[in-house]
């Protein structure tokens, strides 16, 4: 490769513990770019820092505008084979102008309108939909048709084939969560186009996915099938599922019992019912409330997430930054950024007006590869 | 030792196998008697059979004759310090008159008359409550009051305090199983008494427990709490959940999907909400049920089971062994015995009247030990 | 059943934690009886004691004594199919005469003569050989030809065929380890005839198995095979290795390093290299070697052992006896007996003359049951 | 956020499955990038393709000029604080001039001069060292000196404290392998500074680290010490073992039995002797010999791999891409390229002259996440 060609740019620096600054080195510097080489000695301060230090940045992105944007491209942008869905992604102002909310997770709102079909595919990526708003849409998941209404959490995890349908008269907006991003850098992604449309079959709209009549009772599982590795057999975790357990622990936190994470803040972690962990390889998904007038102690975690408030509000503080949240804005807390919120100012004895926010998270990447840490901060 | 100390006793004996019957030989046994020796040639056919062949036989027990020997003990036996449960177990005539069920598993029907307390106490012995009749009973593990009805399974792992309380005005008896034969062979057990008298705040009646707070939910857990090994940190799995569990089963069979094990036959196992494994380490609990005219494949397990007859009626097929059996009976399949149900005649559409079973075994023995095999019969 | 058939039976006595004797109770007990039920009170104290009490009682078989009566067997008893095998068991003088060294675990003397076979079989049973005398026998496992020398440790996990053939001119005898009583009583084992006679090909006398090859190498796995569960791929573990790495521990000790499990008492687990757990999924063995002068910390554990003295001589404390060991002796360490070991006086710098003790036991079933305990006495 | 400051450029463009090309569409667009949205329809064909498309591209390096490059950096550059390490590493020409192999893996050639010493240091990063030429160093892990020698594999988990020094009057040369890029690109390295002096007692050079000593022997682990998760205890896999592994496997392949992985081709995998998993959690490697005239089946596998030319000569065929290697190259291939190697021609009868390839690659991470997919190509 001639150097001129070379990706490889070198610049000998007068620096401490920098080599001396000579023709020679300069020489040196131009074998290394003609030989595809770079030196650990130039690049060790950005490489290899004292703590994780994200190129992505905290960020929040209002949902009155994200829904405007979307209902806009609802009109103008058909949904169909080759763009294959409406979903408009959060792109990390850090990140390079990527689609990537963090390093490694996808979060986009995905709009359907009424009567219209998403059609089937798979791919190798987790993904999940979070439904902040409306109701009247089925993912068709592997034949069986899912129900989405405010609230619930619907994992979707790889290679499982799928497609959506709205029979409902109004247009409907989900939060998509995916680890495109992952998958993407580390070269590991598939994907396969299924069939262009569903059969009728899969149109109807059940109450419950066959999913949920299998295995959506508590500390029960079915003898007459074997869970796959991979994901959550468990394809909807309805929101009055979700809503009854954060109501539980605090009422055990009223009687005197343990039960909340904090005082005055309850949270679940979405589970495969098979294993009693994550509910796919690479995607943690949590649902967090925060009653009036608490605050959460301030954490470091290695690993990044995205939050979206699914009502209440308060504020939150992610590094040096702290925003005014309110019902369906999104934000980001990169790897190892203190991170705290506070619920709007209010009476702590009643459920009312907390501070709701649904989490996911790259933590399980990291778990599985014993690199995870966490530290209490402030 | 002296030889006629010595608990080994060795006969010389003409058969096919065995070295021919001389004085030297005498002389060769009596010398492995006084040293406590026992040669493989006399014993390879009973230690080292071709396949399991239990000790243990098939036995039924009948609901109505348990339960007045029960009331029986009730007026005569007071609970308390020493005895400690008024618990009368089932005694497998094939093993010598033990209180054991199988091998491995003790069953017994616990009887509690009104007002009564059974004191506090713990044992490393997994145990759990499945209750066949009755209601007002609260269990007290670790301080948290458990109701119990009809239906309810509560597993109680190994060194939790528990104690029991009868808040009503009628006796409760109900089936208590735990792995008393096998923890009592390899010598595993441990045993301490607790406080004789628990507190009025743990007398109080909820409707749920405080594990049921925490891990009732499907697919969901806490994020406040780690959960132990050993055993379930959901203490009671209640009736209405396996029974809907139960019907969705048979509600998607008739949709012309899967999710029976086999035609009119729906099956739960009881699971560690933490694990999705089986909620104690050595004791496995399902619940069966079977639709009128419907009638099970003959299988052959490795490992012993208890059954109890929760409703409904049919024949039940264990070795050459076939009963009748009704509402509240009990029988016993020991290991490698070939065994199938037939639910009474009647309409397979509708679950009226279907035969309900709920079983224990200790199969996460055989599973723990990769010493599990399965064969279908017939 | 009529009562006179019934193995239960029950007596009223008056004692503490009793019910009064009556004879309304007298009647209770006959109805117990004959429906084959047994109350807890009765028998708590023994089920159900404070800390594991083992049948099995610590003792010791002189190696001698055993030698001479296996030499005498192998003048009298013929090997070969239904007898399968010259194995002479320990029994266990509290085991009521049957040929268990412990309640899990069976251990015995076999012997093979000059050009002697036994002939090929297969069970569930986990087996191991341990050489204690002698060389020039080949056990063929799976058709790999696997030779055994004195200090050679065999694992042969559960349904794996094997033979063994003596090809040298002398007799040989070595310590033959299963699970017997373990299988046995939870009714777990099967069995199969092989061939009656291996082939040539498998008659011929490599140094190192096929076995060794492909796994005997430290850190290193072959990509070729994938490693059943249930067992070690490794057939022999050589006495050359289990010496040095002893010798390796007691060095770093000498260096002032960690290495040794307490002063002058290095230690090494024989380990299954595809998983670095235990050899077998019921037994585990070790080798302990303690120098001259030294000796261990009293330790109470769950589970039972059988220990054999390689070489060496001292004096072993199990419980309440004490005895004097030397070369080729076997002796028994029943569940929860307090455990010690003194070498013999002598140079502690040297380990010449150490005690050297093979060990194995029953602790992977309690560990993959969670009912593993263990306390330092003293 | 205005516009131009915006770093999204969404550009409507006329094509297949793209929306009209229209003045409402340039709004919309204009709308994402001031709120940085990037719709999926724009960018799905890049970042979920049918399978990995990986940026990075097949590469070989010549070692006879890396290590000219690696001498003339002896003369000019220093070692010690800040730069920390003499290390050149490999930019694979895909990856936009980052020190980076593969999209995971850092590799590089490290260089220290007679006497020199590399400063203390840890860090959250996995790194292994492998020695292509050379002997004399010693690298000190947590205070244990360990040698290092031609073909030595040393594996260095995360946060373990590590320097290196030079006793030999000669430079030696080594290959790192670290997964810098992968814990850059999830936000997850940590880096602290230890003592800048090693001690004279880590300064001795022994034969065998302590390590070795202790879990150096196989199927063999001490009983004094626990191991840790995420890496491997033992720090030394030298060279003779895994030579001598290689050949075994030759020699059964020879006498007619299964060993390697296809005729010709011996490998081994390098493992953790505490868990027989990988050494480290994100870092695998592999030692693989393909005899005279022997050639590998093509395949295409995920995760990305480094490998190294130790000894012999050959053809590699990556993708479209064809080299001839000699001892000392260093090659890489992206995932999902089909790969397959073919070793000079000549006798096939003697390991003489075979194509020794050393390797590593971050399957650990796919299999992990259950990312991993192979298929045979060809």
């Amino acid at each position: 490769m001639s150097i001129s060609d070379s990706p490889s740019r070198l610049e000998a620096v007068s620096a401490p513990h920098q080599p001396d600054v000579t023709p020679a080195l300069d020489d040196l510097y131009r074998g290394f770019e003609q030989e595809l080489l770079i030196p650990l000695w130039t690049e060790i301060g950005d490489l290899m820092p004292v703590h994780p230090r994200s190129k992505a940045v905290p960020h929040l992105w209002s949902w009155d505008r994200l829904l405007r944007l979307a209902e806009r491209a609802g009109e103008l942008v058909p949904v169909g084979r080759g763009g294959e869905r409406r979903a408009i992604a959060l792109a990390n102002p850090g990140l390079g102008g990527r689609p990537y909310a963090t390093p490694t997770l996808w979060a986009a709102i995905q709009y359907l309108m009424p009567g219209e079909d998403a059609p089937e595919h798979r791919h190798s990526q987790h993904a999940f939909r979070f439904v902040i708003e409306g109701e009247g849409v089925w993912t068709v998941v592997g034949g069986d048709p899912v129900p989405m209404n405010r609230g619930d959490f619907l994992p979707q995890a790889g290679w499982n084939w799928h497609a959506h349908h709205n029979a409902a008269s109004t247009p409907m907006a989900w939060l998509d969560g995916l680890d495109v991003p992952f998958q993407y850098v580390v070269d590991a992604q598939f994907y396969e186009n299924g069939r262009d449309v569903i059969s009728d079959a899969e149109r109807i709209t059940p109450e419950r996915s066959r999913s949920e009549l299998l295995w959506g009772h508590p500390g029960l599982r079915p003898l007459s099938v074997a869970p796959e590795p991979g994901g959550s057999p468990l394809l909807n975790y309805k929101w009055e599922f979700t809503n009854q357990a954060l109501k539980d622990q605090l009422t055990l936190e009223k009687g005197g019992f343990g039960g909340t994470v904090e005082p005055g803040h309850a949270a679940i972690r979405y589970v495969n019912p098979a294993t009693g962990g994550d509910v796919m390889s690479t995607i943690r998904a949590e649902f967090h409330r925060v009653v009036r007038g608490a605050e959460t102690a301030p954490v470091l975690e290695t690993g990044s997430s995205v939050y979206a408030v699914f009502d209440g509000s308060g504020t939150v503080t992610v590094g040096d930054t702290t925003w005014s949240v309110t019902r369906g804005d999104l934000f980001v807390v990169p790897s190892w950024q203190e991170f705290s919120v506070r619920s709007e100012a209010g009476s702590t004895d009643s459920d009312e007006g907390a501070l709701d926010l649904f989490r996911f998270s790259d933590s399980p990447i990291f778990e599985a590869l014993h690199l995870n840490r966490t530290e209490i901060g402030g």
